[in-house]
Parts: structure tokens; sequence; C-alpha cells
């Protein structure tokens, strides 16, 4: 049987993964431990966005150059896939026939279930338990409901507008794209860190770019659950040295398969639960990659502005990127 | 039978409307013809836009003073009322026993309907048609279909960042906020610049607050259809003239009852398919005027990255401004 | 301000509602405990429908006498109201303009939170839990997660084919409609059964008419939440001991405001909790009521086919009756 | 890259796929004029159900032996797949933490794009349209917006109490299922008509099973877009000349591939726009065919209820047969 669309037939990755060494579910709450932010911030929901003081918005605007600005939101996407599950809706409401005469108005409905893959979307500090605990310690199962989350939800974040960093590691690596399910590990941080001239600071964003979107593009989707690039969770304690505010990515900035034991995200659990950083998944970096290398600077203004939505956990967003 | 909620019942605007002089068709499409900037632009889509250049973005984001960030997207409400007979959608689609066991995740689904009056969003220039032709000239039963737009939609768009002005008339005016029904006109548009010290210019996003959201708290929602404080035609020339990018308010920019004969929304039709200006309906811009008030500055890096919908006539927004 | 619509002004009820003694809470969990079949029935989320014997269908069907076909489906309501909060969506999501040429095909998206006053619903054994338990007496907490119900839900259900009996209340009273907040005592059943010769059996789904939709088709929608005439709790004894499979009405079956001592519905406690008896909400029932006074017979072939929804509370229904 | 599911892995159909003679489109055209019904009936856009008056709705109540209630409604499908591109949405709105305290409630929001290969649904007679003329010879761009269909929606139709007559072509043939691809033509439909001792007359609904749901059950989904087995357009003729009210299938009625040049789904084609017979897909058949086989009876009588939704081009249903 044919396969009825024009895309390219899906290839797998390599058979030889390396997503890194296997570490342990002791080992694991070891690192949750020390990465653990719980405590610090008041309030509490915002977690790490708490560090981007007014002073650094000043210093984040003061970067920029060019005035180019790049958008990293992916297209809504409506047809189902390998990485789509839940494909986003979008109907017309009104085609110039539903209101009265004139002007006549063209009207639409959205709509999305926007954690996956599919999505370009925003992770608030709710959207991840670990052992029962949301972000500084309160219990997920008193704290979200069928009503939404009580605690960190997404409209206690608030818009974003930071330091972006672009870690580019198809980049530093000279490739088209690290294959999915490649490790980025604490000394590729590092690396990517100098090969780029660029430095992880206080209340920086961070954008992991593994290349999935120009693969995708290539090759055809497959299904990133099983396999896709993303950090290893050593690199995180470097991360939270650092402190960093947000952590984002084309893919969702979990290596898969999952190197720890009887965890499917570790990365999500550290970074939201342990640190209070939100993540932002899905993004499309090719456009502010290509920006970023005619350019030579991998820091730019870089600001998030999720929907409203209280209780919400978490947003479709479209991040902007001001060289 | 008594009111089942808690909000205070609504009080209709004073008998006294002032929504300005009546204006005939034939003047509103003289009015039409003297603004438009058909084929001025490529891409077309993108309309006023256009005039926002690099430089013009490197000059906002030299406009911050402060660093401080103000949010300007009312909460996603799914409460239906006199101003939301489209309620938006939130259901939680996972409250940590539906994915397998570790980290738990909570996540959601959001959906809007989002043109009206209940959600914060942003009109692309397929939203509006007048005389069945969208912003220059296209026809738009051929043009948006079930599909959705294949001209101006909210993708050609894409973000904005550029310089905002805060045009506060509940400010300059001394009052809490003007009473539904009252217009806008040229002149207090003119008078306004001066009261709050901003000149607006070429590429300029122009925000109007008429105090919506501070009546809608102390009063209770009311029906904007029927009666709506927003800018008389009358002032279009003038924002036309200075070369405006962007238009929005805290209602949707059109004085309701319409001033105008056999036509609903004629500010939407002369900005949208006219002008080539999109525009920002349903902000709230309540803590934007303190913001403002308290630094006497009504000037700001305006933010705003709608989401990426091909084919869509808009999308909701969560605009941002940086003092 | 004018009212944007057509419709007629809403009039609340009269004055002097009747909603029948008030009952205490302990009154009510003995009468809780007297109606409750837990234990009886295997399996057991098919309750009451466990009555309706093969034997019950092919009597059921023998009633048909003229042959004529009356649905009971009110139309799918799009439009907030009063007495419909959350309006159901339908959306065209093709208009012979997406799929490929011949032949076009039209197709629509729809959508809704049933439950409520606005959608003809069969309420599954899950929808009502008391102090914490579904019928048959498991945990709701338990059983009912992001994922839906586990016991209870509404393709346990299935179809039920059985003998209806319309309740014509204002057919017995000479009235319009029966005044919102107006009780149906035990004795008014008893009177009815006479008055229109049926008599309510083991296995058979009993049908109220209070005459809302005649009501709201005259003088406008009103919120049934504060008002709505139904059952007062002291009729339920009764119809357990007939032994019904299932309870339907034009409203919701409950009288409002409630008689019971905190809390809103107690007879959705009684009939789906503890008897396992389903409901059916806002159907419309006039075109029934003029058929059944037409030939006099007020027994009826009655067909209900919810959707097969795993884990859901219940489902949109348009039941049908042959006369 | 493993299968993330525990699903069997989709089985292609076998190479010689016998989809029938190749029919060109002046041989189709010349069909849809032999079996056309313009102008007929009044209502039109009731159709072919006109043709089932009260005395053949008693005749087919007369047809129940056991009382056996048979549904067809396969479950909602919330899981994308090769057959379901656009999955069935299905949310909890209440898990007994959202309204006040006693009785507490589950609710739940549903929705679906229902037209395609996922969903149980019914084709009412503004789905399709062809060379641009609904059934009757309308207009199908005048009659068909975005606010739904003015001719033929399925508010028009209502519901269908008929005798249903099960051509279960499997078990003529001794087979578990027809490969997908594998056409029925008018020979096969003569001959299923005296091996299961059945006679297809007017008024009467004619469900064909291939086995689709057994087959998907053992091999797993596939693509029906690409290959599915169905009626070949010869076997049209013989159904129009018996009269028939409705056709269903556990596929959709149209072998596909296509035979007919330039024609997606002329099946389609000819039942709705032509003959005016409403169409059922994506039935699941098989308790019907095993209750029918048992009791040696493939005629019954059957009941469709489609919701009630006014310009809708058809609905989500849950069939029921009762032996």
């Amino acid at each position: 049987m044919s396969n009825p669309t024009d895309e390219p037939t899906p290839t797998p990755p390599s058979a030889t993964v390396r997503n890194g060494p296997v570490v342990s579910r002791e080992e694991f709450d070891a690192l949750f431990a020390t990465v653990r932010t719980w405590g610090r911030w008041a309030p509490a929901d915002r977690g790490a966005w708490n560090r981007v003081t007014a002073d650094h918005v000043r210093r984040a605007t003061a970067l920029v150059r060019s005035g180019t600005v790049v958008p990293m939101g992916r297209p809504w996407d409506t047809v189902s896939g390998p990485d789509n599950g839940k494909p986003a809706l979008h109907y017309m409401s009104d085609l110039g026939d539903v209101e009265p005469p004139e002007p006549s108005t063209h009207k639409d409905f959205i709509g999305a279930d926007y954690h996956g893959k599919g999505v370009s979307h925003l992770d608030a500090l709710s959207h991840i338990a670990y052992r029962g605990r949301l972000y500084d310690g309160g219990t997920a199962r008193e704290l979200v409901g069928a009503g939404g989350a009580r605690f960190g939800d997404v409209s206690a974040l608030g818009p974003l507008v930071t330091k972006g960093v672009l870690l580019d590691l198809p980049a530093v690596l000279g490739n088209a794209w690290l294959e999915p399910g490649q490790a980025v590990r604490a000394a590729d941080v590092v690396a990517a860190e100098a090969a780029l001239d660029v430095n992880i600071g206080e209340g920086d964003a961070v954008l992991l770019r593994v290349g999935r979107f120009r693969r995708r593009r290539e090759l055809g989707a497959w299904d990133l659950d099983a396999a896709g690039a993303g950090f290893h969770v050593d690199a995180m304690p470097l991360l939270a040295e650092r402190g960093i505010a947000l952590l984002g990515s084309d893919g969702d900035s979990d290596v898969r398969p999952s190197p720890v034991e009887g965890l499917n995200s570790p990365v999500h659990a550290l970074a939201v639960a342990a640190m209070g950083v939100p993540l932002l998944d899905n993004l499309d970096l090719e456009a502010l990659s290509v920006a970023a290398a005619e350019t030579g600077r991998y820091e730019f203004l870089l600001l998030v502005a999720p929907l409203n939505i209280p209780g919400g956990t978490g947003s479709p967003v479209n991040p902007i990127a001001v060289l």
C-alpha cells in the first residue's frame, strides 16, 4: 500500500544511538536534590524566572544590534503523524456569510492539546511532578485538578524578556543535525560556549538546537518519544550552577530513550520540578540558526509571551529573538 | 430570580451616548479611498507592518528605561457572559494519571473562537473584507475558504517589535473610563498626544485605552456590540497620515453603535481592509495605564507574538510592553 | 442599552415558588439508604438497565401502533444564554474546497461539554457521586480520572430499548407548563398515571414533561439552576418501588431550588448514585406531548442510543419514541 | 526505531487488488442520471428516507424475535492512526472538584471532525456534491456555508426506524474478511441475498459487512483511503431499483482505489447526491455478524438516531439492531 502523502518516508535513526551513560534511580534522586531550588523564591510559582530582574531585562534589550526579528514557533500543525499524535485544530467559523453584511468578517476557531511533540509550547511549573510533588514541594494531587493548576500555572509566569543563548550543536559539530537518541552532555555545553563565543549566565534562556526540523524536512517525521536528541542529565548541574531561567529546544530537551532507569523525561523532572526552570519544546530554530551564523552572534534578546491562561500548565507560544 | 453569580449587576451606559456625527455610506467610501494603501507593499499581506524596518526595531528597543515588563492579555475567559458569547475552552487532559508513572505530567487542551469581545487577540489582514475585497484588492470569496485564508493570514504577519504609544483617554480626561458609546475623535487624539507627551509616528503601534476593564470590574460586564467606546472614523485619516503599523484597544477600536450608516465596524474596515493595519482587540490595559502614569512615559517597546497559524485570520495574543 | 437579539425578554418565575417541603440532610440520607440497589446487579455499571430483559424489549416493540416516530433531541445549541452557559460547538471543516475535486465534500466538527442545561443528554452512572461514592459503592476519586471513568461509563450502558411513559404534567393539570420551581411529588405521579391511563412498571423509562421548551419559546430562556420544575425527592421511593430503568425530563428531573438542605441535585443523587437509574436531561418533549394527546396513548417504544464513548460520563443523545 | 505501542504492525493488502472494471467518467455520468431521484420527494432533503412510511416502521418493529439489542457504534477513538487522522476529543471537565460539593459531579467534553474513517457516523444529504450540485439539484456553493448546510442537513433527516438487512459478505464467502481493495459487485449482492435468505426491498437499510474491524483487530489498522473493500458502482443500479433508504458499512461503502476515473468516492456520489440515500460509515458490525449467524436471521429492526444538529452534514451515531 503506497504512502498517501507526498512526505518522504521516515528514516529511523542509526543503530549506534549514543544516549550517554545509564543513571540509576538513586543517582538521579541525588542529582535532583543537588539542583533543587525549593523555598528560594517568592512567588514560588515563577521559579527561576525570579532571576530575571528589571536590570536583566535592560541588559537583554541592549543586546540588539541588527534589529532582525526571528520567530521560533512552528506552524500550527493540524495533520497527524509520528510526532503529532494530537493534531491541532483549526476551523473557520465565519467566511463572510455568518455575521451581518458589511464589513464581512472571516473568523476561525483554534484548539490544541499542546503538550507533546507537535506544538511549539512553554511548560509552566505545574506541568511536571516528581514523586508526587510539584516544584517547591507541594502535593500535585492537591494542587492540580479538573479546574486546572492552583500552583505553577502559566498565568503566574507571565511573559519573559531576557538574554537568549543559542547552543547550536550541529553548527559546533559541523553536522546537519544530531542523530535522534544522541545525548548532549555537560562537556558539550562547555565546548559549545567556547565555539560559539557565548557565556551562559544568571537569568539567561538556553536554547538547544539539535537540528530536528532540518532532519524532519529532509528525511520525514519520526517518533521523538522513541528517539530524540537532547540533554543527558549530567548537563543539568552545570546549567543549574549558571542560574539559567529558561531552557528550550527544537526537540524537548530530553534525550530519548532516557538514560535514567524507570524515568521517561528526567531533564523535564530536573528542570521543572527541581530547578523551577520552565521549558520551551518543539521550537523551530532553523531560521535562528541561519541568522546567528550570518552575524556570528549566538546571543540575543529573547521574548516569550505565553497566553494568559489561569490554571494552565503551559501555553502554545511563538518566541521571538531580536538580533 | 436572583443572579446566580457574585458579579455585580451590569450597568447600562448613560442615555446620552456620544458616538459622534453620522457618516453616510458615500462619505465612508470616500474616506476608504483616501486612507487606502493598496499596491504599496511587498509582501502585501504584511500590510503596514512593512513600515517597521530593522531600524525601527532598534529604536524601539532603545526606548527601554526601567526594564518593567507589562503584559496585556486578559485571562482566558471560559465563562459566558454579555461580552463573552463564545467562551474559551480549557480542559485538563492529564492529571498525572494518564501517562506512565514518573515524572507525572499535567496537560491541558485549550480552544477558542477568539474573534469577538472575550479574548485578547490580533486581527490579521484576512479578517475583514469590505465590499467583497480584502486588503490590497483581492476577492475575499476566492482567497478565504474552509481551509483558511490564502492571503493575509497571521503567519504572513509574523511577530511585531515596534514602538508602542498608549493613548490613555481616561487619564487625559480625568475619568475612570469612557462611557460605552463614547467616540474618540481626531481632535481627541491630537489632544492626547499633547497631554501625554507622545508623538505617533511612522511604524508605531497605537493603543487606545477606554478603561473598559476597570468599568467591567466595578460595574459588571455589558454587551460591547451594543455600546462600546472607540474611535470615530474621523480619527482614521490622522492615523493613516502618521503611518501607524498597528492599532489596539481594550475595546475593539470601533465606537459602537457605529456612526456610519449600514456599517457595523467601520474602523475595522478602514484599518484592516484599507490601510493594512492589523488590530489588537480586548487588551487589558489597566496595568499598563498604572505603570505609564507612575513613570510619566506613554511610549515603550511593544512586542506582539501571534501564534504561527497558517491560514489563520488572527491569533490570541499576550502583547508585552517593556518600559 | 437595547437587547441585541430578537428573543423575548426572560420572565422570572412567579414569586410563590412551590418546591415542596424542606428535607434535612439526615432525612435525605435515610431516603438514599431506602432506595439504594447497590450490589444487586452484574455488570453493576449498567445499573437499573439490567432490569430491561430481552422479554421487556419484545413487549416494548409490541407497543407500536401508528408507526409514528418522534425524536426528543433539542437542536444543537451554539448560542450562549441563561440556560446554555457552555454553548455547543459546530464548525465547518470542509466546504468543498479542502479535499480533492470530485465529488466535493462538506464536513463539520462538533463539540460539547454536554452536561448542563443546554444539550439533550444521557447521564451515565459515573456522572454523580454522593459522599464520595459512585453507584454500587466504589470511591469516585479512584474510579474517575483525567482519562475518564473506569466504572459506570456510557459505553458500559450501551443502548436502551424499553417501554417509555410520558408523565405530561401540564396536560394533566391543564396548564401550558409548570412554573419554574414547582415540585412534582409522589401524589402527582400517581394522579398522572390515572389521568393519562399509564402504568409505570419494572424496566420502564419515565419521562417527565414540565413544559420547559414551550415556556422558553413563549417567554424566553431563564436560568434553570435558579428555578426549574422537577421531582421533589418524595417521588423517588415510588419510582424505586416500581423498578424504573430510566428517568428523563425536559428539565433535568430535579426541582430547583433544591428542597434538600446542602444538596444541589438530590434527585440526581438518588436516581444515579443510589438507584443506578441513568437520567435524560433537557429533552424536547413538545412534539411527543402533541402526538400523545392526539392518540390518547402516553406509552410507547422508547429508544436511546448514546454514543459509544469509553470513559464517558454520558452522551449527547436524540432519544426516539415510536408510537 | 521500535513501535511505541502494542498494536500489531499493519499488514498491507495483497498485491492482487480486485476493485473491479474501470469505469470512465462518461459511463459514470450516465449511471448517475439513471439512478437519480431528484424532484421526487417533499421534503427533498429527507431524500430516500421519505420511502419509510409509518407502515414500514410498523412492519420493521414486527421483525423483532429474540429482543436482542446490538449496537454498531465503534468506540470513540481518540488515538491517531492510519485510519484515524483526526482523532476524536474526550476531555474531563469536572472530576468532582469544580462544582459545589454535593453531590459531586463528573463531566466531560467530546468533540469530533467525524467524517473520515475513524468515527461511526451518518452522512446527511449535504455531505456530498457532484459537479457542484447537491441532491435534488441545488448549487452547493449557495447552500452550504460557514454557518452550515441550508439544505440536506442532518436535522432535516431526523431519526430512522426501518428494516435492516446485513449483507455479511465474509459469511457468504467463508472468509474472515474481504481484502482491502476488493469490490462488491451487483452479482455479489444478489448472491448474498440468496445465501443469507434476505430480500432487499423498498425503504430498507442495507448494511454491508466487509470484516474491516476483525481484520483491524488481527492485523492492525491501515489506510482505508488507499485500500478498502466496498461496493463497485455497478451494484448501485440494483440498490436503486430496490428502493433502499439507507446504505451502511463497516468501511465507507466505496471500494478503494476507486474504479471510476477522476472520482474518489463514486458510491458516495451516487448514493447521496443522485439517489438521496444517506450513508453510515465505519460501523462495527462484528457483534451483529455473530448474532445474525447464531439466529440465522440477517433481517432486523434498525434504529438510527443522529444528533439534532441544524446545519450539520451528518452526525456521529450508534445505530442499533433489534433482533
